[in-house]
């Protein structure tokens, strides 16, 4: 049995030895070196190419290299019913919490308008409310999106949270569904996007939805670049319906020279770092479900195919 | 009976309104218009000119109108066994510990070296370590270099604290006492400087003290500028043995144009305002004390006149 690594942005090498380590009589192979495709029982993957995971045909589980999955079910001949599992991992949860906490700390503290301020050498104080009187939203409560939510209201933000399902969380606005969101953007002056990319969500960041939130808003998409209507963003830029964005994510990473938000005096871009996976780590959860595998046990961090994610 | 009012940056009109909606019968006087000083129990100052309250032969209790008491005690005529009190506020708290949290994220993510990629074009992740691995440092556990500790620590940063008095807080490193600076000092990388200004504490902020942190360090002061010796800092970071300053605070407020920290690259200026008072927070402990004074309770907000806060 062995297990097939297909990546263009990870190092074969490295996570050779890595798991080599934690499951010694591993047979590691890395695409297109693939031997009899048909000892193949696992693969651990970061944007396959369409229609080589449907090539295997004793492939018994996938497994993503990062927490989102979008890039496994984009490929229309994805094998039905080989379980899929992605990373949870407790590191990455902290520092997408960290980027978050930042991003909406620099604008309720006004820290670009402090910084052109020195720049001028002008000492003037700025307002800015109590954190209970700014209103973060945060779509997307899984993992990633719950732990930011919580993390902004600890920290004494009026936060509200919105997700397809209802969900409590203690201390945190609830709003779901298609009926929840427009009152749920009417009250957000400062917006997280951590949702799952689906169909349902792809394109959701659109002209539509910045109409529907208070003039001068601010966006902090931290999920994936296709939730973003891109020329949508611009526009609302340019009307003032939002003040400012922070993208970490693009449709076309690394995003193009010629892109126009690299210039942007109001889009702050960051090269898809929000949630540094630690390899290790990772490492670690790929070897455990090797182990299950082979124990006959349930896979950990399974992903539920009806729901994308 | 009657407060004096002497402030050169508060309002008096606003404080005279504020306080006698709380204290209807309060004979509310603004400095110079003393009338009658024997007249005067009560005393609301920023920065009273030395004698000034030395000259109020009836004054039973001196209210600073911020956190600091630092501005009264300079005084070397302060009458001896007037108790003075300062402001403790939950909302003043909150903003401190948002900037700090915000600046120390600021470096630890490594914003502005993102920033200036951004302007050149330029795709790269830049590494940084997990919270646990980043030594955060906070000098001063009252009630400000507390709230700021306790939220780092939750964050998950590595976070060590110090004070002159031994105190307990779970999971923070405790250093105390002459011999515990150095060793506070040794495994900080992230400096914050939340301390009373007391002789103790003035121009703490020198050549040894920066000598004893590691390589690249960063300092954050939010306490008053003259815990820094201005003149150590600009040769620390012409060393490399700071790698940046964040300043809220200065000697000479506010900085003069003509000042070298202006236009250094690697010194982020913001004008006092970590921790903005809300008036009408500190107007209701002014009144709460007017109160407890006339009914011969205990203040609130007492400061040790031996300690110096």
């Amino acid at each position: 049995m062995a297990l097939l690594f297909r990546s263009d942005i990870d190092s074969p090498a490295w996570w050779g030895d890595e798991l080599r380590a934690l499951v010694p009589d591993l047979d590691f192979r890395v695409w297109p070196d693939t031997g009899a495709v048909a000892e193949i029982d696992t693969a651990l993957v970061w944007r396959p190419e369409p229609g080589l995971l449907a090539g295997l045909p004793g492939l018994k589980a996938i497994f993503s290299l990062g927490a989102g999955v979008d890039h496994i079910f984009a490929d229309p001949d994805l094998p039905v019913g080989v379980p899929v599992t992605r990373v949870v991992d407790a590191d990455m949860t902290g520092r997408m919490t960290e980027y978050v906490l930042f991003h909406v700390l620099r604008r309720h503290l006004r820290h670009d308008e402090y910084r052109d301020q020195q720049a001028r050498g002008e000492w003037r104080e700025l307002a800015h409310p109590a954190a209970a009187e700014r209103r973060v939203g945060v779509m997307g409560l899984g993992v990633l999106g719950g732990a930011a939510a919580r993390a902004l209201a600890d920290l004494g933000f009026d936060v509200a949270g919105y997700s397809r399902r209802a969900r409590d969380m203690p201390g945190i606005d609830r709003f779901h569904g298609a009926d929840g969101l427009e009152p749920f953007l009417n009250r957000t002056e400062i917006l997280v996007c951590l949702l799952p990319l689906t169909a349902a969500t792809a394109g959701i960041l659109d002209e539509r939805l910045f109409d529907a939130l208070p003039d001068g808003a601010w966006l902090i998409n931290v999920a994936r670049g296709n939730h973003l209507v891109e020329d949508d963003l611009l526009a609302a830029l340019a009307s003032g319906r939002l003040a400012g964005a922070t993208l970490d994510v693009f449709a076309d990473e690394p995003l193009p020279a010629s892109h126009p938000f690299w210039p942007h005096p109001a889009i702050t871009i960051t090269p898809h770092i929000a949630a540094i996976s630690d390899p290790r780590s990772i490492a670690k959860q790929v070897a455990e479900n090797i182990t299950r595998l082979r124990d006959g046990r349930a896979l950990i961090n399974v992903v539920d195919p009806g729901a994308g994610y």
